[in-house]
């Protein structure tokens, strides 16, 4: 007797094993596992691959994901120690690496996670050669510039999943104290993702009225009303949650799938990430920081150049200082 | 002074022009503009084409989805007379062709729109020698035939819409007589799209229990209760509407959006679409006919061998025969 | 024998048949079954009601519409011409009315349309009466007014679509000049929906940077970039795509389904909506007028006071000026 | 001088605090975290309450989320110790209790979830009256059978998670085996959610086509294609994934999510759930296990009843007697 399979179906042409939306996600810790199921939820890609050395972990995930296929739309996950599951990936998303520790500092960590970089961007690279690698490590700036070296890929394919979350802590603190919707906050913090992270205050608007407009002091020394205080809520909101649950996982995880959304959807919409800024705003060295870029197919497309204060461009070389000094000392080879 | 987005922008890479999932919709009458709006409003596709040989119509729907497209997450929206807008386009949707008369059967219009047909098929095929074809132009079945012969594509990229909306009427239908959703509603209405479409009733369930386990009669001449009148509700409902509003468009565009959403996840899932049927239950013809398939990548991959009943088969073979009759007088030169 | 629903369930409670999220739309022409649609394709309610006088046609769109309820998450469709069937709406939404000719402005239609708004709305305020409504019929701002009068609702809870339209054709053309996705684009329309909409120029910017900042002639007179030009394309839309199509629909529908969206889901983002703007920006007639409002569960909740300059200020009293004129011949009883 | 909040608004109407579509999640384990990001990245809900005893962690989960809500259409999430955070919720979802350790049985911990429940429940329908309470907690069918008893809500609103996640687990083993989609795969499994639950092979089906009708063997002793095996892959998938990982999570969080989709859209489709099961296939105990049931607005409507074979039956009668044995002796007071 034929297998019930061969007596169910006729074949017509052989079932297709890659979709066309594929995203592998290196690192099965709490970030990467955030950043799949904000993927898988949301419809981004009905095709992910799990890369991790923890081959009990990742498999133990992995069935999780796969259990719960019925209900996101029949998507396809599956995961390997091998690379070679990577192959043709349209983004591949790097959570890989020694995770922040309670009080750490972002930048302590980088020369351990440069070294685990090496091991993983290469074998990425050499199975899907035309992808566009989001680096969500930490310290996060320093290591796109590492990715975007090791990989020799071009600037626009590296992406920094940067400042995207701190604006977007930034806004849902405004739309707190404002009482408003979140997206309907328009503010911008550019930078460092971390502690030198610059809040672009002078541009903070709400249907294009800018805070500064109704009171000047806004997000100054001398204002009396509180806001300044919301950018130094953002800048403990990582080390606050880290003492509170062990870690942040949710909301950059939300961060990278809607990062990946723009880059499949081809949007042109802008986001602040973490590209090479040598040569904008007067910052002349090699560094990476998030600055407003449009995210289309090709990866990064525009960069926008917005309008500093002086104070605020201060800040943002305070930042591209802070990241060349750890950067000069890492090792890449 | 340099112009605006001179100074607001610094390019990185130039932002690509085509999408990954994009689609083309030959025809912009209601049936077109159904699907468009079911693709775009479902989050299908981000780059959706529309070809038309009415220019100003064409143009006018254009404008008035683009002025939509903040509310389509940023999607697309083109338009042009030139087939070399639709160049690689992953799904090529042919809506076009004369609509079906208050009265007329679906099989009158067939020499017409093959005549049509010859116009299109062509030019999207060399502009995407890779694409899949969905035909939606009724008569169906024949169109589908035909545009299989004409592409000289593989059979598992030319597919007809055929009776996936007959099935979701059918089941609709069944939900409203069991006050339960669509969806748990279990049947498949197969063959022709139109008026010898074949209701599999033996294979009618909720839940996996068959309605025919609960009484034999159900969908037969001597059925009671009202359920046999279902398919002949399904039949009507074509006829009905085009009565009623003058034209049918909703459920045949979300119908189309629902084949492009499994083809562009690969999801393989079951669909009742037209399909080259020589060689299954019996049927020696090389006709186009509906059976259940699954859809993915690749178009169709897997043909479901239903177990029908004799009384199934026999009007499986009518719908057969019936499509033969039409398509032999077909001029395909 | 028994019935087959009766072997087949059991049964625990009753299903309930009202939805908490239903909506009411009244008007099946173009612009009633492009929000219909829009509203079910993008899941904002799940339970649809349809109310007109023409019976056959109402009919048709509902059955074409409940073929595709399967692809719709089981989302239940009726219709009516009785206005019972819109019992316990959460949202009411009226398109009925005279649709504006080809070369017609928006306010000759006034008086017609009242007269249908005092059939209607007293019927949907007896059966729904903390429903919220929105008025899409035009033109849109004196209806709005007319509405209000009628209903005795207070003014949060009537709404006209206004000119959240006017700033999402705004946004598409600032991205295509722009060449970045539509929602980057940050700029808002407001005044009347029609000939005197007023731009605000002086605050449309990108990541919080004013064009204006980098040109202080965008949108004067003086502008030799094209930009001002823009605007004359927002107003003139409506009448091209009326000459070019007959009727606009998708882009009114979808901009009505984002409002129904921010109501539902209570989420207070800002839209450009007509409300009473008697009291603002120096206005002292009771008229309706587009402003950025915040929508919530409750309707409107706050209206942004923008800062306007002399120019803007002006332009926005001439679209209050031109509303009173129209408004003050209507008869209301 | 003002503050900036007043003058960038004028209050039309206060913004309501609570939205329609509320849903309390108690326990911030990793269950009830998978559970509300489900709930959120689908837009099931817009308004999304937590509530634990552990302060810190669930602080550190709300704001973890909280940061992510620009990314999810603006929802709202709170959380508290207090359960008048939880009033006029439409649902609530408990996922409070001692975890499933390796190795141990879900029936083990039945006594202490109980105690846990007393302190839960009275709480959740005091500030709810007219909720609907989804047990997830384990053993999840003896736990709903005690919260039904402590809540004194009619057993129509009182729902286990029960078999729905065994289904959609047995639906992804059969769709690996079949290479289609597992939405495609027609299979229940009912019964006790765990070690005794009963695969209802009889009506395992792809098309309407019974595995059955192709192998009598399907899922016997007697099978020799493996599909048997397919099951105790289901009962095992926890233990394994508990080994794995430590826990099981997404696929318990999507298939709640899907049960609450269900519920707040009223849409009446069929899931296996564990309800009173008294007096159904000749059961005469008082104990909740999962069948197919409908789920709308009302909670539990329909109970599908199966026609199992004898050999199902025995089982059932098992997984009955099973939940009997351990449930009489569990001390409500």
């Amino acid at each position: 007797m034929a297998p019930v399979k061969e007596e169910l179906f006729s074949t017509v042409a052989e079932p297709v094993a890659t979709g066309r939306n594929k995203i592998t996600i290196v690192g099965v810790g709490q970030v990467g596992m955030a950043c799949a199921v904000s993927i898988l939820t949301s419809s981004i890609s009905s095709d992910i691959v799990l890369i991790d050395t923890m081959e009990e972990k990742m498999k133990g995930e992995m069935m999780d994901l796969q259990h719960g296929s019925s209900f996101l739309k029949n998507a396809r996950i599956s995961a390997s120690t091998d690379y070679g599951a990577s192959a043709n990936s349209s983004i591949c998303v790097i959570t890989a690496g020694v995770r922040q520790r309670e009080g750490e500092t972002r930048l302590d960590l980088v020369q351990r996670n440069t070294d685990v970089l090496k091991q993983i961007i290469p074998q990425l690279v050499m199975y899907s050669p035309n992808t566009i690698l989001i680096i969500v490590s930490n310290p996060v700036d320093a290591l796109t510039y590492v990715a975007w070296k090791i990989s020799c890929l071009p600037k626009n394919r590296v992406i920094g999943s940067g400042t995207n979350l701190d604006s977007a802590r930034f806004r849902f603190l405004l739309s707190q104290k404002l009482n408003i919707a979140p997206t309907s906050c328009h503010g911008w913090i550019i930078g460092e993702h971390g502690d030198t992270s610059v809040p672009v205050w002078s541009g903070v608007n709400v249907a294009g009225v800018r805070l500064r407009d109704i009171n000047k002091d806004v997000g100054t020394e001398q204002d009396t009303e509180g806001w300044t205080e919301l950018h130094k809520q953002v800048i403990n909101s990582a080390y606050e949650i880290i003492k509170l649950k062990g870690y942040t996982s949710w909301a950059i995880g939300l961060s990278v799938s809607n990062l990946a959304s723009s880059i499949l959807r081809n949007s042109n919409q802008v986001h602040a990430v973490s590209t090479l800024v040598k040569g904008y705003h007067g910052i002349n060295y090699e560094v990476f920081l998030s600055l407003p870029c449009t995210l289309g197919e090709d990866g990064i497309g525009f960069i926008v150049n917005q309008k500093l204060t002086d104070n605020e461009l201060e800040l943002l070389h305070r930042s591209a200082n802070k990241i060349h000094c750890i950067q000069k000392d890492i090792k890449l080879n």
